[in-house]
């Protein structure tokens, strides 16, 4: 398999608490981040209602455009987690008890109570599906094709993400570099320009902020290629400090 | 104009940052909590690419959809700041220098270099649009038709969410009142459900943490009736109660 392929995935946030504001994703980075190691890169994020047809609508998008397709939230024991019935509805499927998931689940709430007809759910997964072991803190994810259903708790879903490394085929990793100056951008956009047309391959983001009364910018140069990354780095470096800014590696 | 309809709001984050992990989104929580104070709900959020077709598709499918559509990033004055041209191509429109967009700027760079290309480049708009006041940064963002364009830095996002207040159309705020208790939300998934049925118009979400050992979980009743969401607050708290949970009003 050649590594200059790119691998792409896709993320279905599903919760109406981060549309309402009550809750600030953190799922997002996280994924992102664990991904760009596999060597896939995230291209694209929708954040959407606890609702079956929204969830079916950008699950069958999402899943055919992209090499994998992760969602998050929807999978716990509670009357608005539906994510596993609309996905079963958006891939016509039924949904089934998996029996492992129930063994793990009966196990874990062995002196809590035993299952009821909540936690029974959370054993609940698309015909056909397999589970994602988390070692960390017992609930698994679900697997099925190209898609993986992860938990809404961020540091659950970082279990589940443990537990999926290196089982996905990626190409070379997204590598990076970043620069910051104490420069406004709006007086160094050109040699943001002329440093990314001199090294193919490359792309610079530039990060603008103010902090104590100065205005500053870090620049983040993205490539698969180390040799062009680490060329456009310095190029970019030998301009901004020809322009007279002093520059931080690693950023400011 | 009933203020029983639902007014709704999409939100389109452009920026290869949040896609590559490098930044985590802040304005999602931002415009949310913003446009539920203006009577309007955000219905759906999608994260994209710095890509011009990418963003172009998301635009024309969101607008049709929602009453408002906002979109944050990719209007400062670097290259990889396109999201005015890419709207301008979504709707089929030239891109012009804003008369006022540019004498904001020449006043507000007077004493740092004056205007040169780059800086030129934040007074582009697409034709017939106007401007969002922001006088907390200066900056403007840009108004047409029924799209909100504003800026990817979250404090500068916030001038101009100020600039708005009161001027959008919006229905009855979605008001919400949270309980908690420490409870597992497996064992509790039926009280949820009966408080949710007895109520019209109101919604619970359920949202479970773990601290220092134990599980315990936040209700959020929502509805834009406040009768209808003190009763069914007051009947969960209620069901809890009977089943056992010392319950926290306004959450744990």
């Amino acid at each position: 398999m050649s590594k200059s392929r790119i691998y792409t995935a896709a993320l279905i946030v599903i919760g109406d608490e981060i549309l309402s504001g009550r809750t600030a994703d953190k799922n997002i980075p996280q994924i992102s981040k664990w991904l760009n190691v596999q060597g896939i890169r995230l291209a694209e994020v929708r954040v959407i209602a606890d609702d079956m047809d929204a969830i079916a609508e950008a699950v069958n998008i999402l899943r055919a455009r992209n090499d994998y397709l992760f969602t998050t939230g929807g999978i716990g024991p509670t009357h608005d987690d539906i994510t596993v019935d609309a996905i079963a509805k958006a891939l016509g499927l039924d949904v089934v008890i998996h029996p492992a998931a129930r063994a793990i689940l009966e196990k874990y709430y062995a002196d809590k109570g035993g299952l009821n007809e909540g936690r029974l759910r959370m054993a609940r997964v698309p015909e056909g599906a397999d589970l994602i072991e988390n070692r960390m803190s017992g609930a698994p994810g679900i697997h099925l094709e190209n898609l993986y259903l992860m938990a809404g708790v961020p540091h659950i879903t970082a279990g589940m993400l443990d537990g999926l490394t290196g089982t996905l085929e990626g190409g070379a990793p997204l590598l990076s570099a970043t620069v910051g100056a104490w420069a406004p951008e709006s007086e160094i956009a050109d040699i943001l320009i002329a440093s990314e047309n001199a090294h193919e391959g490359c792309q610079i983001g530039s990060y603008p902020f103010f902090r104590n009364g100065k205005v500053g910018a870090n620049f983040v140069v993205r490539s698969t290629e180390a040799d062009a990354l680490a060329a456009c780095t310095a190029g970019l470096k030998a301009g901004l400090e020809e322009a007279g800014y002093e520059v931080t590696e690693g950023g400011i």
